[in-house]
């Protein structure tokens, strides 16, 4: 398998892409390859400095890079020889099995729906973020992170059912439970989102809806999926990196707490298009890059693609019938 | 001045409310009273048990008590000799100056709102919670934190300058900012609501608005008071406590975390009704009952409703203009 990364994406990049990307070869697989997208010649003088042979990897020569701050489609169409653009292009015409960047992230998104395409029946792709829990060493899967805020109730369900497949075949839970964050744990509970999606959730076939649930029991082991609206979801996430640094800045080490490290998964997989993609955190460290790497892979392993694919293939199909 | 505290509200009533009352004693002033509404044998045996004078409080016999999961409407119209029913009638009528209770919190809304009425101007009261900074062991003011998910647009700027008006008189700043919580700090970002309130914020004369603010900015005394819808409000407050819950669970203590616990304040004030009044957390410890006691008598103090009142006079006069 070949794995596509972005060298220049990343406020660090791009020694944080080329440290990552070079830790990450012990455990990339044999016979699998990562494929380095970004400026040639700056790539080879990093993989000189640090005494790294270039046949470890594969180079596709892209001189441009998309900044952190332009404007996603315009950039991705002025923009064909960066590292984004032809990561999108390659994946979609099977040079690359996957594809990574810490790079804009609006850019990694538009991409990811233009070049690639929603797997049919998703309506909007999403993203995760995994958080630890208290027992087991366990973690379970946040959706939707922010791709989209106001989402439709039966938007909301698709992130149900992805976050379903997703704990299924990347955290390996058997039956993954379901809970929508909300406000009280009632039925009825929350804003009007929350009312719309909560009936929708318990008639779903393909998940397994437990109810709603409260932020505190958003690390007690209660769901492997936790549903919320990309904007809820968003704002819980950064509060719980905001208290992870607070820590850190504070000297407070704790075993569940340092497992809020986002460094630990490396940023976000984009979910329902039809190749596997991650999003890395623009702050990608080199610990960061390489766990990045590491899951793009397990997606890659595990099939995660084709299972969403089979599974909206019946989504389909039952909401035709 | 008279207080009034209803001995029966909250989930360790009425010992934990007669505990938190009788430490309250201290510091309540000259001249005021606390007065407790309950049954009256049992405040009595409870002050005896403690070997506390009965004269040192004033008793409301009130032989009724409103459960915490029962219907807000009905119970406050089935149990007029409920502490909490009482209460409002009471403060209605000029028998008490401010009222506290920390149960059923439907029933201290829905009392606040049929027997104070919202303050001429006020769409909907709001509640709050202080939120601890980084430095100077300061406190901003978090609001919505529940009252109203699916906050207007207009409903929520007056959480913003009722907001302000809270921490010019209660916490003393000067000249109090406010901050958007929002995904992203630039402007335009965020929800649609986020969208649609950021423009109004930003006219508003009342209030010095700062812009969007993101959860990692919520400690770091950036605005003195941040705005969120009720549901936002709710689960940002919700992850607070969390992360303390687990802090306390795990044996860790750091001075900043040790002031997220919700005992310091004692719960929210109802704010945009004609009076004071205050609901104390569910959970409430005598320590929070205590609290929840002196910060009523701080509003009643610094003349918060008087000033909330001129404002929304202004405000009033304004839109009509």
């Amino acid at each position: 398998m070949r794995f596509g990364l972005d060298v220049m994406g990343g406020d660090f990049a791009p020694s944080a892409t080329i440290e990552g990307a070079i830790s990450a070869l012990d455990s990339i697989g044999e016979g699998n390859r990562i494929v380095l997208l970004g400026p040639e010649d700056l790539i080879r003088k990093e993989l000189v400095d640090r005494g790294v042979g270039e046949d470890r990897f594969d180079i596709s020569h892209q001189p441009d890079c998309i900044a952190m701050d332009e404007k996603p489609l315009k950039a991705l169409s002025e923009k064909p020889d960066s590292g984004i653009a032809a990561g999108f292009r390659m994946l979609a015409q099977g040079e690359l099995d996957a594809f990574a960047s810490a790079g804009n992230s609006g850019a990694m998104l538009a991409g990811a729906v233009t070049h690639l395409k929603c797997i049919p029946g998703v309506i909007r792709p999403c993203t995760c973020a995994a958080v630890p829990q208290e027992e087991d060493g366990a973690y379970s899967v946040l959706l939707d992170i922010g791709t989209t805020p106001d989402a439709k109730p039966e938007v909301m369900v698709q992130f149900a059912v992805i976050g379903s497949i997703y704990a299924k075949y990347v955290l390996g839970y058997a039956d993954p439970r379901v809970g929508l964050m909300n406000v009280g744990t009632e039925d009825g509970k929350g804003n009007l989102q929350c009312q719309s999606v909560f009936p929708l959730l318990k008639e779903c076939p393909h998940i397994h809806f437990i109810g709603n649930m409260e932020p505190r029991e958003m690390f007690k082991n209660r769901a492997e999926v936790i549903v919320a609206d990309g904007f809820v979801g968003n704002i819980l996430l950064k509060e719980v990196e905001t208290f992870y640094r607070l820590m850190q800045k504070r000297g407070i080490s704790d075993p569940l707490f340092d497992r809020m490290n986002y460094e630990i998964y490396g940023g976000s997989p984009i979910l329902g298009v039809n190749a596997p993609v991650f999003l890395g955190h623009g702050i990608s460290s080199p610990l960061a890059i390489r766990n990045m790497l590491l899951q793009t892979k397990r997606m890659c392993d595990q099939g995660l693609t084709e299972a969403l694919r089979k599974l909206f293939a019946a989504y389909v199909q039952e909401s035709e019938a």
